[in-house]
């Protein structure tokens, strides 16, 4: 396959072959990582690092990864203090941050905005979060988690638990799992169930999907836990009611499957008691180490370094 | 020429042979950066950022300047969370970024008080900004881009339009131009007009000078805008008045000459509307670029790493 | 010696020659620096460096040792913004930094929290102060400028001036004192003595302890002057009368010994006038500026960087 995409905006964009090559790609780029600390593949490069809202991991993980192929990094982790407030658009910023840098990566809470931004400005353009709407490379981490632990994804039952009417991060993963051969179990209270078009879409394109409110995760190899959180609730009485009925905790361990893995996109708070970390199931923070090689191998395919 | 400035703190300071070797040396520096991404100039040397007023255009391109030279930088983008806070006097915070670093660079809210900073420290300062009082970097790449598109600056007839009152990078340029052989047509609400020593000082240099309220910029090889803020207003219906009179939108363009360009030191508002951005006039965007190979001239220039 | 520590924790557990090994490669360390702006000892490793609490001094010089290595760094200068404020613990957090960095700098408010997280991530961690409790790279850097001064610190006679009852660095520098043959002289107003439980183990290790609130330093070699803050004082009429009594100036210069030398950790406010900057005692920005040697000394030696 040649990579042909110029942008990273949605992971509604990827065929399944072009998934598959980001994944093969992230694991050879793994494997440079582990014979050397150093890379010099991006030597030279700047990336502009454009967080118009708060973030941690995100941010975190893309200059980690742009620092371990020898690169650079400009931007800001937050709009305060910069020419947004002064009322810049964000095109703007972005065209500013294209004279300044050779790829750029942004997260808005503007819907749709990061696309608008990236048909604009002729450098590559990665959507780090754009509202409610996309976050591709959450996702492709994810799929990189479950098939280096795997060996594949086609096969497996996936748990998707929690809060799946919201979360940005559970979309776009059911999203990309319509193109593979998976079973989805869909937990979560009724008020937080998933949108009826994303679960329909899934049942035309030959997934099986079972929804329930019970905590059944018996047969899953895949359990992708989410944040419930009180402020969903237009009823603090109901979030009261069910709120501990979703929470991963040691009494749920030996209904597992040996071989089970339990994800979350973190920050977790209390959806996953800390007396899970131990335990052989856990993976969320190996889940978000494995956001370097990834986005190492994303930078890199879109500034056109070749290092397979 | 010799260089044998320390630091760049006012553009008076600059003679005209001053202000074309540095234009010159820009352009051989711009000349290296499109060879290759990846200079080591600067390599090991670090820069300090000490950014006690926000900024998003300037501190970037100085970081990305820094960055393509191979430098590091430390510092901070707001005096929020810094000792500052604490009472530390501006002083203090550069004598400890002397010990950290091999070049400073400051924007701070008070006038003179990057000059006061580099007549204590032993390493190179730069002025990024001292309050309503000076910005030589902003200054000199817009004579740069002048330069660039026209191959020099004599014989350029001049419009700086919009506040010509308080705006910094308008002084700034005025103070530059003088030693050149321009024409200048000046243009803003009579509220908003250049202050009147700055204008008589140029025309007992020998600068032809020409104030307007009207917009017509039938006869101008470079119209530089600036916004026009409404808090500089005593009374709101003045503003009202004036506001939409000095935009520049798509019904000036037939009225420009065939070669104009159109400048402004960004963020803009709304005084040139996005209309403009795709025409052959427009070069703002430009000319935040051309920051980066002014910028890393400077910090060559101050740092002694000879580069021609 | 056998460097054998994982992580700096606090200066309590530092033995003599522990401390004493970190002082010669401290020097080593600069040495090294002097030669050349530029060093590779690091390249490629990434340092987090996470400040939950704002730091100037601290902050900016580890971001300036790692980069003098050839390092890089990841990370925030406050929590606001971070998933802290979602919610997310400060070991989650690390454990994120774990993924993505090769060492850890924390700052956090908590008395106890570096050393908990310490004990549940691989990577070493420094603590770079956890709230009044330990800041152990600023006693390294204070005893480095001492042994650099006098050639050793045995025999000297030590003043530690201002705030003895909450200053952090006193305390651990106090600590950090016993292991070395020193007179000990405590000035402070009577309401900010040192707490008897140091004064004593002090006495009780042979440390010639002398506590007086009374400005006589002409028997010092050294002078470790803190700030002494106003709200400390339940009654703001005891701080009035105190708060000029212990004020370095000019008129205390002609008590000081020959060779006497004036230490503190900035920032001051005003318990040290200007007017002694340029004096011949006046040791506090190179101490400041000590920093650098010995955290470039303390990053190489925790990530198993041999460079002697």
């Amino acid at each position: 396959m040649k990579w042909e995409k110029k942008d990273i905006i949605s992971i509604k964009e990827f065929s399944r072959s072009e998934i598959e090559f980001v994944l093969q790609k992230s694991a050879i780029m793994e494997k440079i990582m582990h014979k050397s600390a150093t890379s010099s593949l991006l030597s030279g490069r700047i990336m502009a690092s454009l967080f118009f809202e708060p973030s941690t991991r995100t941010r975190l993980s893309f200059n980690s990864a742009m620092y371990r192929l020898g690169g650079n990094v400009i931007g800001f982790a937050q709009s305060t203090g910069t020419s947004v407030e002064k009322g810049e658009t964000i095109l703007d910023t972005a065209k500013m941050a294209e004279g300044y840098s050779d790829l750029i990566v942004i997260r808005n809470p503007l819907e749709g905005s990061v696309r608008f931004v990236s048909e604009h400005v002729k450098v590559p353009v990665i959507n780090a979060g754009d509202g409610a709407n996309q976050h591709p490379t959450q996702t492709l981490l994810d799929l990189y988690t479950m098939q280096k632990e795997f060996g594949g994804i086609d096969g497996l039952r996936i748990c998707l638990l929690g809060d799946l009417k919201y979360g940005r991060a559970i979309h776009s993963l059911a999203e990309a799992l319509k193109q593979f051969n998976v079973e989805l179990k869909l937990i979560s209270p009724p008020e937080l169930r998933m949108p009826s078009r994303i679960t329909q879409d899934l049942v035309e394109l030959g997934v099986d999907v079972n929804e329930t409110s019970k905590l059944d995760l018996s047969d899953c190899d895949v359990i992708y836990a989410t944040r419930i959180q009180k402020e969903r609730f237009p009823d603090p009485q109901e979030y009261e009611s069910v709120k501990d009925a979703f929470i991963l905790n040691k009494e749920i361990l030996p209904q597992l499957k040996e071989n089970a893995i339990i994800l979350h996109p973190l920050p977790r708070i209390n959806e996953i008691q800390p007396e899970i970390d131990e335990t052989k199931y856990a993976r969320y923070f190996e889940q978000a180490r494995n956001g370097i090689p990834v986005r190492m191998a994303l930078l890199c395919l879109l500034l056109n370094k070749k290092f397979w």
